[in-house]
């Protein structure tokens, strides 16, 4: 038997509703005070599909994140839709708030024709505010009349909060003459961080995926791709990826198709995750931090965040000051092991510090890379041979601003 | 026998040269560019010290806080005097500085008549240039020179790099009739995180103490003063908390004398903490953050600094928003034990959050209180009775300007 012929291609302006059987609309239901600002967004799957999540691990979880747990808990892992809400996060809102999830999922089940844990709950927003659940009850109604097989875009809008631009992504896998999609989206932008406690991300597939695949997939993907991103170092209280396959392609994956699966899916996640960084709250450049030369995947990682949550390298890029110096000092107090005569520091293609000296004379050629964009930084820590990948955004003083004034 | 009578009294404006016999110089050498800008400072006791030291925990130390290191160890903790200089760390610059670090020690112990291993060096600045050399030969003899018994004020401005004014401090404390002084300097003000590793501090009494409770003193209260700071949780190469006690004053400092002298050091160490703080890089208020409730005093301090250097926290304070909600927000990803319908979190006086749910009709009256300079928050974890204190400053965009700018 010879394999059959893998091909992942982009889907062009993809998203949610990529991937057969899926419906999605986004509406503006006025829990956003700013008229006509989209804020419940609706996701249904045709079909009952096969649901897997992952949760921020805040030990101050949102109702919506312990309603989502508990409706995949009783399911066994089963949803026909995911209904979300904007402008506010329904988090510390105490036994009134779980109530309000809880209706927000039963209103929803209503409508589409399901059972209430086959709803899945998300908000996100300010924290400690009561949902408008008036709002609510008379948006909801108008989301699912307006659910659209080409509305996935509208969905991805009315999940933002202070995300400049909203993030989605799909691709196509053809097995042969066989093909499936996964599509998704995501917000930011703040309160980004690692442990899948940073963002809401919502991904579909057409495929159908055993549940126990569908899992692994989720948690291997998620921790290359969402957890590996960060714009300040936070984690709150709401955020989640969840991941839905209703199998409506007629495509299953097995074990033998599962890496093609896991690989679109990274592809997918990745895109999305990068948007949230590209839409960091006043970010304006991309940065991507590499650590090599560890002692341990763990502690490349662990230095890789230092670097990357380090407000002085962040500040530096943002100046477009190639300070080599920040990132020795802050790979020197990330706590693992790191030998200085034999660390190296590369900014872009430039080499910058070897042999526990710096090259001085190719400071201006990396001054005028860090103009780029997309800037690359690489830290080997002398320590071994270990390596870890993440992505940052640069500080501004707009962060500042927009953090400052967010209630305001 | 009673006890003697104990009196502590604040030296207005005290620093190193308040305690007897410590004289000091600061002068400008040219190692900072800018014309006249003081950069070189000198300690000297008139009679050999004994010396404790805490130093960075970075593993990329530089090369005078290794050469300190060392006398330290050959000398038995015996010190005459230190050299420091401001606008270069000497730190990344391999063998050379090394060899520069030493000869900062060897010139000043030929000047001062005592031996090499009976000078400590520090350095602040920029990381990875050498040190002029020449201009610290031509410097050192203008600083002997200028040496004087209340020069303690120029060599606080010597030893500053983007502080916007030099931090000093002294006590007196009188038993009975004998009395000695206690008088420090410090500089800030980026790259401020505990784990000494994070400021230059130098601190001199005239009382003379035994070495292992000078050791004990020292790391007692810089655990609680220095170490409980942060503007933006680095920790640097160079940084370091010296002191000296030369016994100029005739008092010896016995096991039944401590508690005295590590109170009256905690209190010189802690105003020039708080000065850090407050005149950390675009800082405009102090914020003391208390977490109570806590399981263990290791998770207070664990929560209190994840509060402190939250990104979010440090821009709704700037801001004047009481975003209690971000608060608990960061206590739920400190990695402590927390239990949210336990937790309270309280703005200066205001109660705002407690059994899960917020006050919101105090968040006039704490917006109001936040418009003050010197902010107080408390978050009870509602996991224990341990707690924690720390201080740290609000996060402006005049941060982010300076250290995008530094080196430019």
């Amino acid at each position: 038997m010879t394999l059959p012929t893998l091909q992942t291609v982009d889907v062009a302006a993809g998203g949610v509703t990529t991937p057969r059987g899926f419906r999605a609309a986004g509406i503006h239901a006025g829990i956003k005070a700013r008229a006509g600002a989209l804020d419940l967004a609706l996701l249904v799957s045709d079909q009952p599909a096969t649901a897997a999540a992952v949760f921020t691990v805040n030990k101050a979880q949102a109702a919506p994140v312990l309603v989502s747990k508990e409706h995949l808990r009783k399911s066994g892992g089963r949803a026909r839709a995911i209904i979300v809400n904007s402008g506010c996060a329904n988090a510390c809102t105490g036994d009134e708030g779980m109530a309000n999830a809880r209706r927000m999922a039963a209103d929803t089940a209503a409508l589409v024709g399901c059972a209430q844990e086959e709803v899945l709950v998300s908000s996100t927003g300010v924290i400690g505010v009561a949902l408008k659940m008036d709002r609510f009850g008379a948006g909801l109604p108008v989301a699912h009349q307006a659910l659209g097989y080409d509305q996935g875009d509208k969905a991805a809008r009315a999940i933002m909060t202070t995300d400049p631009f909203p993030k989605e992504a799909a691709v196509r896998i053809s097995i042969g003459d066989e093909s499936f999609a996964i599509g998704g989206m995501a917000k930011g932008s703040g309160m980004i961080e690692p442990n899948m406690a940073t963002m809401l991300g919502f991904v579909t597939t057409d495929a159908a995926v055993p549940k126990a695949l569908l899992d692994r997939a989720l948690r291997e993907v998620v921790d290359d791709t969402f957890n590996a991103i960060t714009v300040d170092g936070e984690c709150s209280t709401n955020d989640c990826v969840m991941l839905l396959a209703n199998g409506a392609s007629g495509v299953a994956v097995t074990e033998s198709t599962y890496d093609v699966f896991a690989d679109g899916l990274r592809a997918v996640c990745l895109r999305l995750a990068l948007g949230i960084v590209r839409g960091g709250e006043g970010a304006t450049k991309l940065i991507t931090v590499t650590v090599n030369g560890a002692a341990t995947s763990k502690e490349a990682r662990i230095a890789a965040k230092a670097i990357a949550n380090s407000l002085l390298v962040k500040t530096a890029v943002h100046g477009g000051d190639p300070n080599w110096g920040r990132l020795v000092a802050v790979a020197g107090r990330a706590g693992v092991e790191f030998e200085l005569s034999r660390a190296q520091v590369t900014i872009g293609p430039i080499l910058l510090f070897e042999n526990g000296r710096p090259h001085d004379e190719a400071a201006p050629e990396a001054a005028n890379y860090l103009k780029n964009d997309d800037i690359a930084i690489a830290v080997n820590l002398g320590a071994g041979s270990a390596s870890s990948t993440v992505w940052t955004c640069d500080l501004s003083a707009e962060y500042v601003k927009i953090n400052a004034e967010y209630r305001t």
